[in-house]
């Protein structure tokens, strides 16, 4: 008889504070046991040379979400669930985004509708409050919070999305109230409109337009703002996207005053600058998102950032479809860079990136990687038994090859876009295994398990 | 025959950059020269023992404006200056408010027609621009500023003021073409706004409430705003009426950077606090104006400011009557702070108070007072011929006798409002004579001279 | 046959990153597992409702050093580890202190003669380097370096041990080539030793003194200096018992830079003030230490650094014996505080201070108060096999009662000063047991275990 | 009869607040008017369409000086007065070096023997102190304030005349005692030796090799450390020539908190880069000053400060002769940069180089040019009648023709050294006359005058 469902063994185990050489006991899905020598497995897999970390989580992923400009996101939540899997990550937190005209407490029920089922993974709803009407802040915001949905974000750009500093305190006041954690989409709307009609006017409508029309101190000033809002409501937030160090800069002198303000970067602003925009054919949109990717010292700041600025680094994947060179924009909006749906691949990309050029070439360690990438994502938005590898925790286990030669390419990787902005970046290291909940759904690169697994999480803060 | 129209002999003249012994020469209302022995005047005037200085400019008064909550202002033109003049000044600055369905042109317009020939001294008018609508921004703004009105005031408050971030883009991007100079006042609105919705419903309705609902920190923030809009835009802009020190760290990191950031203070901030708002029955009233007076860390950083960070010192004499104990808001309005309306009297004591608790205590020194209380004003707002004494420039001159011990009392002071917030201040030296453009208005703190002299000045930026 | 030397049972065990249910089996003085339900052990603890952490490792205390007063110092390596022991504490890291006319060599040699065979608990030693001749620099130090010796202390004040900038920088050299760690105890000589005369002179020769003769900004230069002595070297620093807001200012600007610098802070800059120096008698010398503590908004900024800037918290015992009333001072010396001996005892109280006033307040978690009082000491210092919980670390392991009401009185104190700075302060949590590599010191706050099993730890970096 | 002795008549006079034509009437070597028509001069200068400014004051000049390396100064006080003059100078203050064995009322006398009867232009010394013995401190210094010697200068590096922090702490009692200014020469001594040692190890001994073992942070860091000694002793300082950002960050932080911390920079600061110093050949020597020129990042920070950070804008002009390509070190010391005498010619190129650089390219207006040039300098250092045009004061007047173009070279120049590190250099605007007391030393680029009447200047704070 076994003493365990399974064991991962002779691996080198790391945490967001330890590494190990240990062996992995699981049953029933959870880690039960990790020693220097476990007894058997029902299932044994040999980790020998490996390193075995949590499952990576990746708390800012848009799924089978519209786009303002009409272009349809390019994954399904099982394609994106599947590309996260392959990934390295077992957990992944899309958006519940209430759109015009429908209320917040439905946008939940229809995305609920969409994932369940399709996932590879597991996952846990971010809820977008779009509007700060009586319904939603009265009602379907309290209630939706009591439920578990703990996380929410607002967003200060975008016509469909963006709140009024006035509505995001109504916001923040009742995260506060209820104990939800708020997620900040800082850049300056006026700015931004202001440049784009600029910008058109000198018809400079190419790619870089759009880099050129949210620059940096659109995005410092917002930062300042919401941190300014969140001391007012008395409510931490978390900036979201951060690309440069001007942001850091605000949010670093907020962390001075003692003020819980927490940052997430992503890896576009780790290894894109705008110059990648600057095609001079419409291949300048594969890097369009937003903020937009900046320039060498704004990647030199947030590399420092994932040191000590930045609780967590996440994809914003908003994969669009670039389709036979036409461009991402749809037809008949091929007349500016306004028309280009904001959003690039990320979900599968995020963690060999990171892993390579960050651990690989020793600006952060292994420890810092798993806090950055699953550790403090578990934890601030308050998914249970997620996040870490310890006894009673879930077995959402990854195992990288660390010495794995791999360059990134459309050709390997699973998501819906039809292009990767990565293409041709070679990196060292590679997520090999991915066990969910106990279960391989990969190993050794290979399928090897179902791929509707999924579920949604429990979540408390 | 004389030599001059008139002579000040005697004095000890002070610039914003110099001290010396010197007579003033004065032809035709003009600095003829200055010298240590000049010849006869057709006038002579014996400053012995006196400090003579530039006349004082205000260039942040509002006079003869509406407020938003109904109240009437408490000063005519006749009243505001006369009462200007008695503090020492020869020049005010007031706004021409372009209100609700009045386009800009017309509320220069009626405005002139308000000051003309009812003015003891010489003023130039600051725009408010409160919409930024095709016919003001496209048309009248630009002409006016053609024609002379080089500055201009945006609000991002008030909700009859108040414009929105794209807006005031636009509105600096025709100062920048045209060549004017913006001003702002800098609070955020949306915290304003939420603050007091959540005061009045915990029922904090007394002045004091005021206080609590702007704090310190949604200036800062405006401010920090207001600076990314004019980085955005590439205009130096002047924050108004800062308050306390975190606004101007904000303005100081601006500097650092390089940007022409200016900025202005104001007595209420120098000597008052929030605690004045805290009275016990309604004279809390008495002090509320926008952004409140904040603590005595904050008096102690506009200190600081003045050696530095500040270019101007202004009063923001916003005045109303306080009637019999009634407080200042309008019958039947009476029900929370919200409806007071915001402004204080300050005009006739704003030099006095700076003399005697700066110069005095030797917190800044003689120069630095000229600057900020004459010069920099002539130089930022264009006021050709005005703010020192040189030769060719107009002969607008305050005489100080520096030991005179003075109590400010409402008894002595010739505004429009029926109380002073600086009642029973002590303070030493006064301003004893004014003359504008070399005709004396008052010599010895008694009316001199005719009181309808004051003209629109010329400008140039 | 049992499965384990010893299982603790039931606790709730904390590491630096994650907190999680878990039996913890040991066998020959390591981690063997982690289990939810491991088997049995040889012996078993009941852990049930109690925290199980990591033993603390305190990396700064002073045992049986002179002083350089000549007071002796209170403590043996006997009862200082064994007040470590009660005090939670598993691994002390005293140091060897280079005295005038003794090799570097020669003193590690004594202090380990001093120390063989005493211990309670473990030990590692730092290395005091107080001369930079060609014997200490070229010699002795880089052979000590390569035979374990991974960190050194170097001083800024004190006659007997301070460096000068260019011999600083000879030591850091040596640090950078061999790769050792440097502390730096940062205070402005020359400030010291003006202000002592200007005190002195004005007879204040009170314990007040003291804490007058060593301001914050004497700290903040020296701490700003030995960063920029650390940037030009190329070395990373630890800049030991931090006291204030200004220090960590600085500390704060050069990680933004993104340079290596660690910081400490110790129990006596989160509780104690300068009033407590400035008792009327010679109370006030129990509480002379360097830097002194300092005001309110001091703790306050301290507490704050806990959660980002402060890598470890350390006690900096330093303990002498205060008598009968007579002060600590010498006979004969008691002319001035400058001859009282700098340092107070805190090896015991150091973890329960900080978690009742850190955890037990909310101000820092579970997790941060391991990485705070034992893993990031582990890691910086390079104790392997230390510092956490975790298959293959020794078993070093404290059980806390977190509950468990305690007031601070020298009576349930053992160590061999004759006063605790803190009588009287109420603390809730208590460690009651402690484990050294598998064995039991301490069991339910009693002795259960030999003192002498404490041994010298292997280290790399 | 005339009624002046000499009137300037039609220019366009600046002060460092104001700008308006005027005649300027001279009576006795003072100005007695300025008028829009004066009357008759016996001697009558025609300054139509030019500039007419208070005479340069060049706070910062070495003169007749030892240096360290045994090289003689390049200068007399004869050339080096006449090269001030032609360089648009009324005034400079050259130092009374305390050299060793001497006593600093010796060196004050020795200074004066040397300068009297030789100088071209006013002068007046500042005492370097290079000893803090009890007859220098307790007796020759404050003997000498009180005989008007109101600032001195200490260094922080260079051998033979540092003083350790206690000694400078010693000095700076004295001046707050006895109201003197003290200078500060703020690089660190230590990081200067060991950098210089391991670059020679490294065989790096050319020129480029001063650069890099001086570099900013020795300059950022001792500023500092400057700065928080004149907090702790009370007192303002001066920091002179300050080279980059860095060291401004630190003077603004210190202006921040309310601290008088008084900034100087010099052209070379401005227009060299240390570029300049990595020469081929022995030309690098050349540029070789203390601090070295940084790079254009630094030169953008100095041109920023020059608008508000610095008060100052000297020359530091410390000649040397460069021989027939023999580059500047002695005979026998050509083995390392650290053998080249520190300091470059500057005395006739820094008013020049300022206005065409500054006031041409709009950096900063003529009346800041006048502040940083003549005006601080005067109040500063206690000139009395000197540094502005206004009645009473001195009549050393510069007048300037804005539109001249010339190109810098050695061949133009009057200094004592045999070359200019600004040799080709283009400029547009030259002092072409300059008055001493009334008298004219240089009309239309020509010498005028006697080269003798220069004198010491009375001086009070």
């Amino acid at each position: 008889m076994s003493d365990f469902d399974c064991v991962i063994r002779g691996g080198t185990v790391a945490t967001a504070s330890d590494t190990f050489q240990a062996d992995i006991g699981i049953t029933q899905g959870r880690i039960a046991a990790l020693g220097t020598k476990l007894g058997r497995g029902t299932r044994e897999i040999d980790a020998t040379g490996r390193l075995v970390l949590p499952g990576g989580i990746d708390s800012h992923v848009h799924v089978a979400q519209p786009s303002g400009s009409a272009a349809v996101s390019a994954d399904t939540f099982a394609s994106a669930t599947l590309a996260a899997a392959f990934g390295g990550n077992s957990c992944i937190m899309p958006f519940a985004l209430q759109e015009d005209g429908k209320s917040l407490r439905q946008a939940v029920s229809d995305y609920h509708a969409l994932a369940s089922g399709q996932c590879a993974v597991d996952y846990a709803f971010h809820l977008i409050v779009s509007r700060a009407d009586a319904q939603t802040v009265g009602q379907d915001l309290p209630a939706l919070i009591r439920d578990g949905y703990k996380s929410l974000k607002v967003y200060m750009t975008y016509d469909s999305l963006k709140l009024s500093d006035y509505d995001i305190l109504k916001v923040m006041a009742v995260a506060r109230r209820e104990n939800a954690f708020v997620m900040v989409h800082a850049e300056n709307d006026g700015v931004i409109r202001h440049l784009t009609e600029v910008l058109e006017l000198a018809g400079q409508t190419a790619p870089i337009g759009h880099a050129l029309s949210r620059p940096l101190l659109a995005e410092r000033e917002a930062a300042g703002r919401a941190i300014a809002l969140s001391e007012v409501a008395g409510v931490p937030i978390m900036i979201v996207h951060v690309s440069g160090r001007e942001t850091m800069e605000e949010i670093r002198r907020a962390q001075s005053r003692g003020h819980p303000i927490h940052a997430e970067t992503c890896p576009q602003y780790l290894v894109l600058t705008s110059d990648d925009l600057n095609d001079l054919n419409m291949d300048g949109e594969k890097f369009i998102c937003s903020p937009p990717p900046r320039d060498l010292d704004s990647q030199k700041a947030c590399w420092e950032g994932l040191r000590q600025v930045f609780a967590v680094f996440s994809s914003d994947h908003a994969p669009f479809r670039f389709g036979g060179g036409d461009g991402k924009r749809p037809e008949g909006k091929r007349t500016s860079f306004r028309w280009v749906p904001n959003g690039i691949p990320g979900i599968e990309t995020r963690l060999p990136i990171l892993f390579s050029e960050g651990v690989g070439k020793r600006r952060i360690d292994l420890n810092r990687f798993v806090a950055l990438t699953a550790t403090n994502h578990a934890r601030l938005y308050g998914l249970k038994h997620k996040g870490t590898i310890a006894p009673g925790y879930d077995a959402d286990i990854a195992i990288w090859h660390p010495e794995m030669e791999e360059t990134i390419s459309q050709a390997i990787l699973h998501h819906g876009s039809d292009y990767t902005p990565y293409e041709g970046l070679k990196v060292k290291g590679w997520p090999v295994s991915l066990l969910l909940r106990g279960e391989p759904v990969i190993l050794d690169r290979r399928l090897a398990g179902p791929v509707d697994r999924g579920r949604a999480c429990d979540r408390a803060l």
